[in-house]
C-alpha cells in the first residue's frame, strides 16, 4: 500500500503522517510506503518498516507530480490548498493552486491510469454560503461567497466527474471549522475559536471577538484525520451519485466552548478570556452554517466528536 | 449598446439576433452595434441603424476574443458550447469549449476591466442529476452525472464568483428542455421532443420512444429568447448571492404535449405518432428533473409558456 500525501507539510498533513505510521495499515493492507508532497520539504519521521519519502515541489508547475503519480500510489490525500483569505487577495494564486492544481493531479491520474486509487481531497464549510436554510444537507447547493469556496465546489465537480467517468475513484470530504488547532493564532477569522481555548489551557490570555451565542460547527483535529482515513476504506459503490459531502461535526455556541473549558479547566482559565468584540470578524464567521444534517456521512460510517468536552479533553492529553 | 454573441450561429443565437434586431434597443439604449461569433460565419441579417460584425474564430484558441473586448461591449452572450452528447464522448473538447473558453472570456473581461459588462450565461437542466427530491428549487445542489452539465456548474461557480469579486456583472440561465425546435431530428436523446410535434405539423410521420406518462420541464424558444433579453435588464442588485437559477419551464408530459397536438392539429396529426420505445433513450430523459419551484427567476421578472397549447400555436405562426 503505497500512500501519497499533497500538503503533507501542514498541520493535518502532519497529524494523517503519523496516525498512519502509527497504524501501520489502511484498507487492511501494510503501509509499504509513503510520499509526502509539499512546497517545503515534510517532516520525515522515522518508521521501520515503512519507506517513507519527502519532496519538495510546486504542484502548479507542469508535470510537477509525474514521478510520483508514475510510482502509482494507492491512495492520495490531496490536502494541499491556499487557504481561504490568501485565495480572496489574490484570485489567479488560488486558481492556480486550488484548482489548475487539483486539475492537474486529475489529468495525471488519467494519463497514468490509476482507476482505482483512491483519491481523497478536502473540501471547506467555506464552500456553503449565500441565503442558506436554517439547517443544511446533503443537498443544500453551493453558493460560495468566497474564491476559496468556489474554487473548491469546482473540484468537487470535477473530481466526482472523473470518478463517475471511471479514470479515478474519488472522494472529498467538506471540513466543518476545526477545533482546537495546535500552534499559535493566525489571521484566519475561525483562529479565536482554537485561541479561547488552547491559550487559557495554556494558562495564557485570549481574546474573543465574537457575540457567545454564535454558533459554529466544528470537529477535532484526531476526528478531521479519523475521517480521511475512513474516507481510504469505504467502497466506492457506497458513495453512490455525488462524491462530495460534510463531515459530521458538531454545532456549539462559543458559550458551549467556554462553559467545556471552566469544565475541564476552571473558572481560572475561563478568566483569561477577553471579549473584545470585532464586528469584521463576526461578520465572516456569521455567515458560516453552523447547524448540518450529515446524513450521507453518518450512513457512511464518518464519525464526529460526542460533545465539546471530548474535544478540549483530546487537545489536553495529545495537544499537538 | 453593444452586443457581441457567442454561438451567434446556432438556433438560439440566430433567433436571439433577429430578437434584438427586430427590438433596436435593449435596457432602454437604442441597439448601435452588434458583434456576432462562432466557429462559422454567423447569418448576418440586413439592419439599417445597427452595424452588425460576423467574425468566424475558435474561442479555445488564446487571445481569440481579445479584439471584440477591446471593443467593450456592453453585453455578452455566451451560448457557445459543445453539447452534451459531445462532451460525453470527449472529455478534452468538452473541458476546452465549455469551461477553459469561458474562463478565457471572464479573464479578458478582466483584462478590459469590463466590470459593468452584463456576461449571460446558457446553462442547462443537465447540471442537476443523482438522487433528487420531488420538486426542485433553488437551494438544490447540483450533482451532475453528466462531464456537460459539469462542466456548465464548473462555469457557473466561476461566474459568480467573478461577480461577487466585482469583475464582471455575471448571469447564468438554466435552460430547460427547448421545445418545439426548428429544423430536423438530431441525435440528442431531447429530439423527440421536438420530434413528435413538428413532423406530424409538417404532416410527416414522427416516432414516440418514451412512454406518454414521462413529465418533461420545458420551454418555448421564444420564451427563452426573451428570458435572455430579460437577463440583460435586470439590475445587478436584485441577483443577490448567487447568479445562476433555473428559468420557469412548465412541467407536461408526453400524453399532454400529444393532446395539445390533436387540439390544435386534429387526430390525422395525432395518428402520425407512432409509438416505439427505446430504453436507452428512455432512460437518459426520465433522469432528467421534470418538476421545479423557480421562485428566484419568477421573482426577477422572468416568464414562462403559459400552457402547452401556447407552445405549439406559437410554432404554427412562427416557425422558426
Amino acid at each position: 500500500m503505497h500512500i501519497a500525501i499533497t500538503g503533507a507539510a501542514g498541520f493535518l498533513g502532519q497529524r494523517l503522517v503519523n496516525q498512519l505510521l502509527e497504524r501501520g495499515e489502511l484498507c487492511q493492507q501494510p503501509i509499504t510506503r509513503l510520499t509526502l508532497i509539499d512546497q517545503i520539504e515534510a517532516p520525515q519521521p522515522a518508521a521501520e518498516s515503512v519507506a517513507v519519502t519527502s519532496v519538495a515541489l510546486d504542484i502548479t508547475q507542469p508535470g510537477a507530480l509525474d514521478s510520483v503519480l508514475e510510482q502509482r500510489p494507492d491512495v492520495i490525500y490531496h490536502l494541499a490548498a491556499v487557504v481561504s483569505s490568501a485565495a480572496e487577495a489574490d484570485l489567479e494564486l488560488g486558481m492556480r493552486v486550488n484548482f489548475d492544481a487539483t486539475r492537474a493531479l486529475l489529468e495525471g491520474c488519467r494519463e497514468q491510469e490509476l482507476s482505482d486509487t483512491r483519491l481523497i481531497m478536502a473540501s471547506s464549510v467555506a464552500a456553503y454560503g449565500g441565503e442558506l436554510p436554517e439547517v443544511l444537507d446533503d443537498m443544500t447547493a453551493l453558493h460560495p461567497q468566497n474564491s476559496y469556496g468556489a474554487q473548491k465546489a469546482m473540484c468537487e465537480l470535477l473530481i466526482n466527474d472523473y470518478s463517475r467517468r471511471g479514470l479515478i475513484d474519488g472522494l472529498v470530504l467538506r471540513l466543518p471549522t476545526i477545533v482546537i488547532r495546535p500552534g499559535r493564532p493566525n489571521a484566519a477569522a475561525s483562529s479565536f475559536a482554537s485561541s479561547i481555548l488552547r491559550e487559557p489551557l495554556n494558562g495564557e490570555e485570549a481574546v474573543c471577538p465574537v457575540p457567545t451565542e454564535l454558533p459554529m460547527f466544528v470537529m477535532s483535529p484526531g476526528r478531521v484525520v479519523a475521517a480521511l482515513i475512513h474516507g481510504a476504506e469505504v467502497p466506492s459503490e457506497a458513495l453512490a451519485t455525488f462524491r462530495a459531502f460534510m463531515l459530521p461535526g458538531i454545532t456549539v455556541t462559543v458559550a458551549d466552548m467556554l462553559a467545556a473549558l471552566r469544565d475541564v479547566a476552571g473558572e481560572k482559565a475561563l478568566s483569561l478570556v477577553r471579549h473584545e468584540p470585532d464586528p469584521r470578524i463576526e461578520a465572516i464567521v456569521a455567515s458560516w452554517p453552523a447547524r448540518f444534517e450529515t446524513a450521507k456521512a453518518k450512513q457512511l460510517g464518518f464519525v464526529g466528536d460526542d460533545n465539546f468536552k471530548q474535544i478540549i479533553d483530546a487537545f489536553v492529553t495529545e495537544p499537538s
